[in-house]
């Protein structure tokens, strides 16, 4: 099979965070798993690539695959239930008991395949992805995500204080279990890697954040986690570590705060209070997942994310299923301009709102960067993209730029035509 | 034909806002226009339905028709457009010279033609429009409503002062055509009724204004337009009608502000703010379209709907294409929770969010209450109802009111298997 390829089509990625390259009919040149470039037209390409077929897409989006750096997979069999409850009241009634269900593996199976299968058909090709604190379950979805052929980081969840009983490790034990997934699960996989992932500060006892701290040092592993989600939690976090001077130093004193092993903290919706946590997520290279439906959901409330933007902090979106109820990326995005129109309005009105080629660039170039080179179409990015069928919101003299808008507002549901993960079509 | 019918299938609707009844394989028994009752089971139907075909919608949901009391036909065309920027560019940008194209009756026709098909393929039973300043194409917009077999009411827009040159009317000029098209359209159609609309107080000299308001008592006609819907407007309004305590008034002054004839205003995002307007509101009678995703995309305000509820105001919810993105009336009521939320958060702490029974009742009874006895499934309503296939979200334990709120967050899109208004199939 000749590993060169030519998709033709209207083609959208973006070069930085102001600007969203637009080339109608263009033509994606493709060798095995990297991007070679795009042209505008056949006389552009380059002569090794004069022989191969042309794969018309023409009048559909090709788009780089999007990036979701935050969702709970077991969530997902109770998305959008509870929606009218806030955090602590809708935890206990549907996130603790349904995460419950895991330790059975039938279970897992079931459910975990039908986010997998979701996700699939999604227009999402990688993701950032949260367990639970079941080793066995989390190798299953483990399974499930590398037989797909999506990319993803996948967490055991680590749990040892403030939880359920039902729901809760012992110290010990969530050390053993968590040296021993990561074992079974750290070379296994192509497509899978396995990712640190102590739940959030109080649900973690100061020995075993040190635990995964070493652990995170010695096998050069990831780690992520929830930073400043809403007020009361960070108030906790405080009076749990009365030694901190904000939130994020409750994980950097156990390294698990970026530098050398890259770090997702889901939310910071107050991170910009404290010019500490702000200085720690930039100097540490930490990458924000910004997941607005959810912040709004759970009534957590409206992140600084152009702020974050300016500052340089690699912010990319979530779709927190189940604080979100969906795992469109592209309805991250519209929610993550609005949320940023009610912070200028309810927050800060010296401060801009988002673009939409910086929700584009968060979706894909910001948040790819977690992965390496992933999340645009310039040489030597990894060939990730999706083929979206527009037809049915598409009208007569609308640019490549207001059909990409209309996509983001309507969400990829029944568009995605074709997905390409690394170079191999899923 | 028989005019009496009886549906079978999972029936869901509101007695008031805490009651939201549920019934699992139950029957909805019907003659003609209207609803008979409800049965839980077949011992419990009046003798007279006894031969009759029971119509098997079983696992389907049998809801009332949803109500939009607020939406621009007009902007159905650039809906999704420009939602990275606020109001004014905006309106500059997309809706005024969008609606000048409306002059142009063939144009009209296209364009209407796509919104009504859209309407009704949605869940929607029932609206409120605004068509633009002219007569003429407003009349093609009423004749398809018409047709479609939905209700509602169509108002031509009038615009003479602070408006775009291509898109204003001489004072005489709006008086005159409104009066036509009142005479033209008033006894023409079973299903659809003139609405006086003046767009909003800055766009409606004195003048007019008096005029309409005479209008609207003489021929006893309603009124829909905009209220308090950003902090610059109010100021606005404030300065063009100084003798004013809020800009409720500005209307109220001239007769247009409910009372006898009823009335619909959109918005009200700072209404809460003038005890005057708010008393107003209420002895009044006035409608209120709450429109949140137009509120957050148009960087208005966060509006105080519990609040109203309260009262006893009759708040409803609005789609406001394109200052909102969707026809759904679903996605209407989850960002209307979601804006509940951010408004305990940032507005008023002491402040209680919505409930999914709230948000249901007013999409339903409290909407539907501008069009009659329209709404809910008690003897002597409207026979309006939406049969809805849920099977796709659908999981195996969900009760009746779970699977409702799946649907409020994944919208109607796909799931609308049958369509009654006033006893007709649609």
């Amino acid at each position: 099979m000749n590993k060169k390829r030519i998709l033709k089509g209207d083609i959208l990625f973006s070069k930085n965070k102001e600007e969203l390259v637009q080339i109608k009919d263009g033509y994606l040149l493709v060798d095995g798993e990297s991007i070679v470039t795009v042209c505008k037209t056949k006389e552009e390409m380059p002569k090794d690539f004069e022989d191969i077929l042309v794969e018309d897409y023409s009048e559909q989006l090709i788009i780089p695959g999007l990036i979701d750096l935050h969702v709970h997979a077991p969530q997902y069999t109770f998305r959008a239930l509870g929606m009218d409850m806030e955090l602590l009241p809708w935890l206990n009634r549907y996130a603790f008991p349904e995460e419950k269900n895991y330790k059975d593996t039938e279970y897992a199976k079931k459910s975990y395949q039908v986010f997998v299968e979701d996700l699939k058909n999604s227009a999402t090709t990688r993701a950032g992805i949260f367990g639970t604190i079941h080793r066995e379950s989390t190798e299953i979805l483990m399974d499930l995500i590398e037989k797909s052929g999506l990319y993803a980081y996948v967490g055991k969840v680590n749990m040892d204080r403030n939880s359920p009983d039902y729901l809760i490790e012992e110290t010990k034990e969530s050390i053993e279990e968590t040296k021993r997934w990561i074992q079974e699960s750290k070379e296994k996989y192509k497509r899978v890697l396995p990712m640190l992932t102590p739940r959030f500060v109080p649900s973690c006892t100061a020995e075993l954040m040190k635990e995964l701290g070493q652990i995170s040092k010695e096998q050069k592993l990831p780690v992520q986690s929830h930073l400043s989600e809403n007020k009361g939690e960070i108030a906790w976090v405080k009076e749990l570590h009365p030694e901190t001077s904000c939130y994020a130093e409750a994980y950097d004193e156990f390294g698990l705060f970026g530098n050398e092993q890259n770090t997702i903290m889901a939310h910071c919706v107050y991170s910009a209070l404290s010019e500490r946590e702000m200085e720690l997520l930039k100097q540490q290279k930490v990458w924000i997942a910004h997941c607005p439906e959810s912040n709004m959901n759970l009534t957590s409330g409206l992140a600084p994310v152009k702020k974050f933007l300016k500052e340089g902090i690699c912010v990319g979106l979530g779709s927190d299923v189940a604080g979100g109820t969906k795992l469109s990326i592209f309805s991250a995005m519209a929610d993550a301009i609005r949320v940023s129109k009610l912070y200028k309005l309810y927050v800060d009105e010296e401060e801009d709102i988002l673009t939409i080629p910086e929700v584009f660039y968060m979706a894909t170039l910001l948040g790819g960067s977690f992965f390496g080179k992933v999340g645009t179409f310039e040489n030597g990015y990894d060939f990730d993209a999706v083929i979206l069928d527009d037809s049915k919101i598409n009208q007569k003299g609308l640019t490549l730029f207001e059909r990409l808008e209309r996509v983001i507002y309507y969400g990829e549901q029944g568009m995605v035509v074709k997905k390409f993960v690394k170079g191999v079509e899923i």
